[in-house]
């Protein structure tokens, strides 16, 4: 069966689309991008290194306006990054049978709580799947055996999350995204099997 | 690094132990007992024919002879599984490094809440990894997929669930195990892989 697995290039998101592939189900890792900024090019990288089919899903940027506006309104990010991040979910329910992503047990955002998970399920029969079984030193300890790593400084802007774009849009409207996230923090992308 | 799966033989913890095999963590089946029942004989089956390691595991009556008091006092068997269960997740976390169980995000029981879990993981400097990522819909799936299925009938007391050592427990103090349990129900056996 098809499983869309929401793909950052990250190892959360590269840890969630192995497991699913090697329970035989067919994996196709999909990287969202609202017209802002290039931000899937990272993903499309890691996703050819682990050698998955990819594909970028291209979505309103009226999504990623709203998100900002929650953003720029609350003085932090998490309702708006929840928001984007379901109603991604929602349009990729429309288009897969199965839709899966890297959030995982101790992630505070993105994050669908039980009820919009079994929502979510229900009114498009999908199934929705997770890393929420694992804890961070679980998905460390795994990604570090399977993937080969590499750091990235948030500031370069060189990584697929959502937080990319996000970060683009706030500049261009003038404001601070440093305000708004922590200053400079590193991500991790996955760049080949070990 | 071996990882210690809690095994019943059902499609449930016979999936976690799938995942885990095939991330390639050393996965050893263990099936608690407690002395009152062989109810463990099932979930031999079951691991010999998956080709896993299976391990019997005694534990100390005293924990079903608490958990069953829980139950007849609650009238309902839940705090009384759950109390179970978490002992023997605390029993087996000093002794591997990482403790697998076939929990899944809708079951209610057993269940170890977020803060039960970091302490357990803490405390004991292992990883706890669980089912709780996927729901019914996919497990069903996956189960039917990889494994061959048998149905078996709660009441004849051929599964190696806590409910088996429990009721057996109930009865033998003169208790009818079905004020406390649905009268019958089917659980699953895993028999072999597809």
């Amino acid at each position: 069966m098809k499983a869309c697995v929401l793909f950052s290039g990250g190892k959360d998101s590269s840890l969630m689309a192995t497991i699913l592939d090697r329970l035989g189900m067919d994996v196709e890792l999909v990287t969202v991008n609202f017209g802002i900024y290039d931000s899937w090019k990272a993903a499309a990288e890691s996703a050819k290194a682990l050698d998955f089919e990819h594909k970028v899903l291209k979505l309103n940027k009226k999504i990623i306006i709203k998100a900002v506006e929650k953003i720029l309104e609350d003085g932090f990010p998490n309702n708006g990054i929840n928001y984007l991040h379901k109603k991604v979910v929602e349009k990729v329910a429309k288009k897969y049978p199965v839709v899966a992503d890297g959030t995982r047990r101790d992630d505070r955002v993105p994050k669908l709580n039980i009820d919009e998970i079994r929502s979510l399920e229900d009114k498009n029969d999908i199934e929705y799947i997770t890393l929420r079984g694992m804890g961070h030193k679980t998905i460390n300890r795994l990604s570090a055996r399977l993937f080969k790593l590499r750091k990235i400084d948030s500031k370069l802007m060189k990584t697929s999350d959502y937080e990319v774009e996000i970060r683009y849009l706030i500049k261009k409207i003038g404001e601070k995204p440093e305000s708004y996230f922590p200053p400079s923090h590193y991500q991790t992308q996955v760049i080949g099997w070990k």
